[in-house]
């Protein structure tokens, strides 16, 4: 299925802001991992092939490839967020008043509440990986692209800020309290040993541009 | 003139990662910045029509209208941001040995440099907007959207980021000392104005999550 990342960037936003349950917060974080980690094989494709980079092509090459999968698996992701998110929408107009319905919709709530944090941790995980990739771009890659490195660790960031918030708003609801502790426990770790990294490397390219 | 919007968001990200000088970190920045906006609007249109916040519906209509328009702004951003780089782009191929060429080269270089802010500069204004609206969407819209305002808000201060350093790299290069200086004034003035207000509302949303 590849349905969303196939509609033109224009339309992708035209139908973000309708109330149409997907694509929502997740799928647009995914997407702007996907911007950021373009970002940052842009820089290593006006690298490699340059005297002057000689020396650091075979680590940008490394960090090129890692950060294309990236890029399609957070492509993949946007696809994946829409998946998990259409049978939430729909677990929550369940019925709910019997016992019996009562007790469905709780079943049927609680799987899909798991399904529709998986998506954003793993987008989570990549936009983390990415982060990381952008030091090697802005600081070893062509000065004539190096903001670029710094515009795609900012948008990387926010894809992980973004995606963090649709790990918390589903855990929230989840009955299981220790499964949703063991989650938000997973984004914590994740938000806490990567921001400031981020910050970090947006300022190094910032300060390669003073 | 409507031509990268109009690509796949797929294939705005393969054309991204590529060498091309266009689409850049700039149209990336004003693309991140229509998607964050998108995400605000979406917060809106959950929230009118509903009994519960029928109150704040007047305002959550202007602010979704104003968030609308600053969407539809920078997706022709992303295009104006393409018109303006790519002649910079060939403008530092120019010969530059005799006299003449590097007089005719400093001379086309210059206003190609000054186009090339003034399109960042407009994103970062148009993000600064988005992230005073997301602040409406955070504290009134909809408690089942309001995750998307956070995420909005990440992502137009991330697109804000990205096109200052998009100004930065290319203020730098100018000759005209003075004009560059009031340009990162400006810049520097909506970075110093905006930073933190989108902080705090992410920090907001984040807040009702817990």
């Amino acid at each position: 299925m590849s349905e969303f990342t196939l509609l033109g960037c224009q339309e992708f936003t035209d139908r973000l802001a309708t109330k149409a349950p997907v694509p929502g917060g997740g799928g647009a974080s995914a997407l702007a991992g996907a911007v950021g980690a373009a970002l940052g094989t842009m820089v290593g494709s006006l690298t490699v092939g340059k005297k002057k980079y000689a020396a650091v092509e075979p680590e940008i090459k490394a960090a090129m490839e890692s950060m294309e999968a990236l890029r399609l698996r957070l492509l993949a992701l946007v696809e994946e967020d829409a998946r998990v998110f259409a049978p939430l929408a729909e677990a929550y107009k369940l019925p709910n008043t019997t016992d019996e319905e009562k007790a469905e919709k709780a079943r049927v709530m609680e799987a899909c509440l798991r399904d529709a944090c998986d998506i954003p941790l793993a987008i989570m995980e990549c936009c983390c990986e990415a982060i990381q990739l952008q030091r090697v771009f802005g600081e070893k890659g062509s000065v004539i692209a190096v903001s670029d490195a710094g515009v795609g660790v900012a948008i990387c960031k926010a894809a992980l800020q973004g995606a963090y918030l649709n790990v918390k708003i589903n855990t929230r609801s989840m009955k299981d309290r220790d499964y949703a502790a063991s989650l938000d426990e997973k984004a914590d770790t994740l938000m806490n040993e990567n921001l400031a990294a981020a910050d970090e490397i947006y300022d190094l390219v910032l300060g390669k541009l003073r």
